[in-house]
């Protein structure tokens, strides 16, 4: 399965290492985040499940093999090197960090170890996996921080780059500590609340705003959430304050958000119905939360589309696959990329995180604070079950809780301090030294 | 299948259709580009495939449905809702823009009519699967444009959101004039060309460059394309040199392309390479590349990745999915949404392109030029093979080679004219007044 989902270049690696009989070399292989993403603080973890899943089920199937065949780069490959990859699994170890882990600038995500082609060819399908997930969490925990405690639901699924995108955005953003997703597939398969309010065509398709409304009621009850804006927003607020109950609050999707809930609450509260909550969606970015947070918009509830399931403000992340380590026979060698300006950090890693700053260090090094990097796949096996959605938005919600007031802000402040052992520098400086001299 | 890969709100909605007793009232609604990306002069459209294998396909599983109803939402809906949902197939009609067309801002782009319910539950997965290669599509023409005909290869799936957007993102980035991609499964899957080059822990997992870069000529014969820079690309580029042949290539991936390449380029003629080409890739965008090619770089082959792969600089676009239409027992009653600052344009649409400018012209009118959106599927069926993505590919690049050449440069310019027929202006004016007075 998936097998081909990879760039060519793994699998030419994987023909080329094959033939050079270097199968039997163990290499280990490490996820870094090379920067920041612009704006962030910190990235949190996410998408390792999905990573698991792919690694415990990578294969390739006689069809793909077969195209495989008529490329002109594997022209020359022996048929030995098809007999291979028809009973490829992986047997290797992943180590990672746990979802919701808050993460920074240089530090690792994940280690792969096992034969090298075994660790070669997961690298783009893992790169994608992780750090998409990981952008999309870590737009979310901002938006959760700007709202003050209000809820924040995703609502993205339509903007995502593609319809699973939105599914795994949901995932993701739900980890960063929104509230619930639109995304009922997202709710079916993770278990992650899911809600929903009402669509313009609704109103749309009856002759009037106000039969629409009460339609709506007629079918969801205390569940009905009225969306004000198909023609005019205040207009429809005296609608659903006209018809009263049942209503769970009003959801207003364009103009002037903090002027209209003033007047929609107004308007709401005349009615004799003060519970309504007043939910906004459209166009919402952490920096307009907190802005109608601050301002002291009546808004019980935001909702959190285009700008959460792009990540729109930093759609991409920087985060490199490098090999880091061999195991030649027993001998172990020690790699690292040295070009003018993306350089790699030999050998495999862990970090300690400790109320001050984190310590990367080489793997088996003792260390202050929490040792981030954990085993997840031994031998290709799974040693024991992820942890749940839920468990990995509680382990957000405490790592994110504890960190420094300053980067838990929107702006970009003083980075948290992360250091190398000593160690880990005396193998940077020993590769360095045997490698480019 | 997919049934529940859509915002719960459809889905309420849905069950207010029904409950409404409106199933049998036949709804048209439009995917319409609300306003362009920023950088864009327009946009081109790709997707669509992938919308009418879900149109085709789309049903909800035992397990789906029982999944609903747990939910508060449908508390109240009768037995009879969940009977048809389990029935649920789409029976209507999918007009649509074929792949490949470049559109401009308030433009449909697809129009889906059919019993209300069918035509509601779409919007999520639609809006997503068609603006995502959309969005990739448009930008890989702009690169194409600026390569100034030199190849430009698809190398991003690594950095897209999610792998299977990748696959997509590859798929797009083709059909907007990419030469090839890095993609295995895109290449199995559409036939897409497929290309790859080595990878730095190719030359990392063996002692030194020259031995790497030996065995990978032994492996990869003519095809070899050699990775320069994991230490120094001018160190790498004397190695290759001295090495001859059998070579395609090098490939460099970081420090200042335009340096490096003449340097490169005078290293490999002096080593008697001259026809052993040079790629670039990392951080390329078009403006990069139109940057490269008119200082005169001698660069002969793009690589493409996160910039691509994510439309990074216009990571989402502004479509929208309105109803437009609806037909209540023969009688046909038009809609459209006249909120703050999002409004609609009532009715179902057809679009005529002469060489002077676009006209929006009600469908069923007569209009001078070509006619855009044609029938794709009719009554739940598809009534021809869709284009291939060869075929999408070359009307692509026929259609843009038609538009005016202020429109093909990569800064924004004069919009293309783009007009509302009479019958369409009556017809918004008639809806207004009918719906707001």
């Amino acid at each position: 399965m998936n097998g081909l989902l990879t760039d060519l270049y793994e699998l030419t690696m994987a023909a080329g290492f094959f033939e050079s009989g270097k199968s039997d070399e163990k290499a280990t292989f490490e996820v870094a985040i090379r920067r920041l993403p612009p704006h962030r603080n910190f990235v949190l973890a996410a998408g390792l499940p999905q990573i698991v899943d792919y690694l415990l089920n990578l294969s390739f199937t006689a069809d793909e093999i077969d195209y495989l065949r008529t490329l002109a780069q594997f022209r020359t490959v022996s048929p030995a090197f098809w007999a291979y990859l028809q009973k490829f699994r992986f047997t290797g170890d992943l180590f990672a960090v746990p979802e919701g882990t808050p993460l920074f600038a240089g530090e690792p995500l994940l280690t792969i170890r096992g034969p090298i082609i075994e660790a070669q060819i997961p690298e783009t399908y893992l790169l994608s996996a992780i750090t998409f997930q990981t952008l999309i969490a870590s737009k979310a925990v901002r938006s959760a921080e700007a709202s003050g405690g209000r809820p924040v639901v995703e609502f993205g699924t339509r903007r995502a780059h593609t319809p699973e995108a939105g599914v795994l955005g949901a995932r993701a953003s739900y980890i960063g500590g929104c509230a619930a997703t639109s995304n009922a597939l997202a709710g079916f398969r993770y278990g992650i609340p899911v809600m929903g309010t009402s669509a313009h065509s609704w109103v749309m398709s009856f002759p009037c705003e106000m039969e629409a409304f009460r339609r709506l009621q007629r079918v969801l009850g205390d569940s009905t959430v009225q969306l004000l804006d198909t023609y005019d927003s205040l207009e429809g607020a005296r609608h659903a304050a006209k018809l009263g109950k049942p209503l769970s609050g009003v959801r207003i999707d364009s103009g002037d958000f903090l002027s209209l809930s003033r007047q929609i609450r107004a308007i709401l509260d005349e009615g004799g119905l003060p519970e309504a909550k007043i939910m906004a969606s459209g166009d919402l970015d952490e920096y307009k939360i907190r802005d109608l947070v601050s301002a002291g918009a009546p808004i019980d509830m935001f909702g959190l589309g285009t700008q959460l399931a792009t990540s729109a403000d930093a759609p991409h992340m920087s985060a490199t696959y490098k090999l880091v380590e061999l195991d030649i026979s027993g001998i172990k060698r020690f790699t690292a990329k040295y070009s003018q300006d993306k350089i790699s950090v030999p050998g495999s890693k862990q970090v300690f995180r400790d109320v001050a700053r984190d310590v990367i260090a080489r793997s088996g090094e003792c260390g202050r604070g929490e040792a981030l990097m954990k085993p997840v796949i031994l031998g290709g096996r799974l040693i024991e079950p992820l942890p749940t959605v839920e468990q990995a938005r509680e382990h957000a919600a405490q790592s994110v809780a504890k960190l420094a007031p300053a980067l838990r802000q929107l702006e970009v402040g003083e980075p948290w301090p992360v250091i190398y052992s000593r160690e880990l520098r005396e193998l940077v400086d020993r590769t360095r030294h045997n490698l480019v001299g």
